[in-house]
């Protein structure tokens, strides 16, 4: 099914916007209150460009909440179950975020900018006026913003080819979520080896949105000799390689889910001499022992992705939740992502979910999906 | 400018989905991460409908953030610079939510359950997480949920006459804002007098999403003898009568607002003996005076609603912002909404705003627009 798009008033438009609408888009989501390009017209040619070549994306969605001051470091340390200990100017960590019960909330790239200002590169939902709220209820010296701060992505095998002849080999040499304030041609922006997909490349967070137009240009333009071209975060992928999506697998309201069940406990430092948010709810979690596992899913036939959570059964009771569908072209057949009874190991037969078009049989497989 | 509309599995599905599709809804847009019709593919008949007739729309994306426990009263007393007093169960009042800096983070319409047990109706920005947020720091015995809560909203000269062959002539006794608990054939609701529009009518919340097709039908069955037909909240008509639309007018991360400013200002207690979030910076913003007003804006031509704020201008220097620009059928000319510098009166010659088509004129008025 396909419908318009109303662009209404709430909605925020990136600093690619123009670009994007230059490049062909045809289709938009939202994420983060502003628009995100959905495709530009041919989505099983921007799979493969991913997969094979180079793509670039407006992901200006993807926004930063900066966290600076005296207390800056304090209150990113709270915030998350994590230790981020050792943490270097420079240097990215993925950071689960969990509320006082300890169910995710949010599941940002920390970015350490300087010993006391941090980027949180975060999912949807409105994280800055969580953290806001905790840093003016705890009396600490930190500021909550939202700055002018928009990535534009470069993903794919050819990724680090394209950035190269744009920055220079040194890119070569960034480690994985490593970043660099840098410009290009007088544009400022942070250079991070990162992106939101298992193709490798890097995000180049644009820190004056007036030059959007220009970015994406240089970018298209030193890309042409590798074959790039639009396109966007990528559902089929993500769901390939079982990149967590925050909003998709888990979001607070719709399926809470702790980190231990998303399958990333081990970013949990329950023995933290510091206190932190959800620190006596993870504890509790974690004594109490798995109820559900992230798993990924083997779907029988060839069903059209249902666009919203469905109950996984077995015998007729709900023991799971099917959070995305999506057809490989890689595997060849089509697979999902979900939450799965702890108890029930890989080998379980008879789990099935109710689809519009009937009945479907499902086998858990361990992620990311192996042919 | 029309693109197609992907739905991403990180937007949810109202319960009224399935039967706005019935409807033969065209055009959705995104609020509370939730799809909401935009429009059922005649836009004017729509606004005609509402003006004159009677509309039902798909608002379950003004979700509920339900606060309850032995301290719910006083967490949600703590959260708003107005004052509660003697605010009665079934009562609903307008709520502005200010940060601790003064800004507005959202305007819902809290509706008194119990003496226990609040909803806040949402506006476009995640409150839970920042009430939850406060609560837990203040350590309050108060529970913060997002219970499976869906308004269909009845709007229009006709509503009464609507929901009174619904649910009886009991509804046309109800306070504006007032509400009961109710049920209709045993589909169990809370029945409001409220809305999003200036021209009159009812919110029906649906407490069981399973029913909400059922509730759809009933609505739509009972009002065609009213020539009722389905709808959205219409920008065209919210313009025209003022009425606030956080996330467009207003929003932390692009136009921060302040109640005095958005013309709220007497809905803040300064003198209220209680501390409550944002007092101290509300006193603050008091004292210096007002720097903006908000104002409805006369514009000269018929330019393309830009769909973005764009700056006010005068003489070369930026004093203001609109917000929405419309063309009002009923006014027979454009209109707009935003912020002005408020030394500038509505005598102000020359103001002017830069569009795609060119430089238009404005004018300032007073809300809601006069013939």
């Amino acid at each position: 099914m396909t419908f318009d798009f109303a662009i209404g008033a709430n909605l925020r438009k990136s600093p690619y916007f123009d670009a994007t609408l230059r490049a062909g888009v045809k289709s938009f989501s939202v994420y983060n209150h502003m628009l995100i390009p959905a495709h530009f017209g041919d989505p099983d040619a921007e799979y493969q460009r991913l997969m094979t070549g180079v793509a670039m994306w407006d992901v200006a969605a993807q926004r930063q909440v900066e966290i600076s001051g005296p207390d800056a470091a304090r209150l990113v340390q709270y915030i998350t179950p994590r230790n981020l200990d050792g943490t270097r100017v420079g240097q990215g960590r993925y950071v689960p975020i969990c509320d006082h019960d300890g169910w995710l909330i949010n599941d940002p790239v920390l970015l350490k900018l300087a010993d006391d200002r941090f980027w949180l590169s975060v999912a949807d939902s409105d994280l800055h006026l969580w953290c806001q709220a905790i840093a003016r209820e705890k009396g600490w010296k930190a500021r909550v913003s939202e700055p002018d701060v928009a990535p534009l992505a470069i993903q794919g095998p050819l990724a680090a080819d394209v950035t190269a002849a744009l920055f220079g080999d040194w890119v070569r040499e960034l480690q994985y979520f490593g970043f660099r304030e840098t410009n290009l041609d007088g544009i400022p922006l942070v250079l991070a080896r990162s992106g939101w997909s298992k193709q490798g490349g890097y995000e180049l967070y644009l820190t004056d949105g007036r030059h959007g137009s220009a970015l994406w240009d240089k970018v298209a333009a030193a890309g042409a000799a590798f074959g790039i071209g639009p396109g966007a975060p990528n559902d089929i992928e993500r769901v390939e390689s079982g990149l967590i999506s925050y909003g998709s697998d888990m979001r607070w309201q719709v399926i809470p889910a702790d980190p231990f069940e998303m399958g990333i406990g081990a970013l949990v430092d329950l023995d933290r001499a510091d206190d932190y948010v959800g620190r006596e709810a993870l504890r509790e979690k974690s004594a109490r022992g798995l109820q559900r596992r992230r798993t990924g899913f083997w779907v029988e036939g060839r069903p059209t992705s249902p666009g919203h959570p469905v109950p996984v059964h077995l015998d007729g009771v709900a023991v799971g939740v099917v959070s995305e569908l999506v057809f490989s072209p890689r595997l060849g057949r089509s697979i999902a992502l979900g939450l799965l009874r702890a108890d029930l190991g890989d080998e379980t037969a008879g789990l099935c979910l109710d689809l519009p078009e009937g009945r479907v049989g499902l086998r858990p497989t361990p992620l990311p999906f192996k042919p």
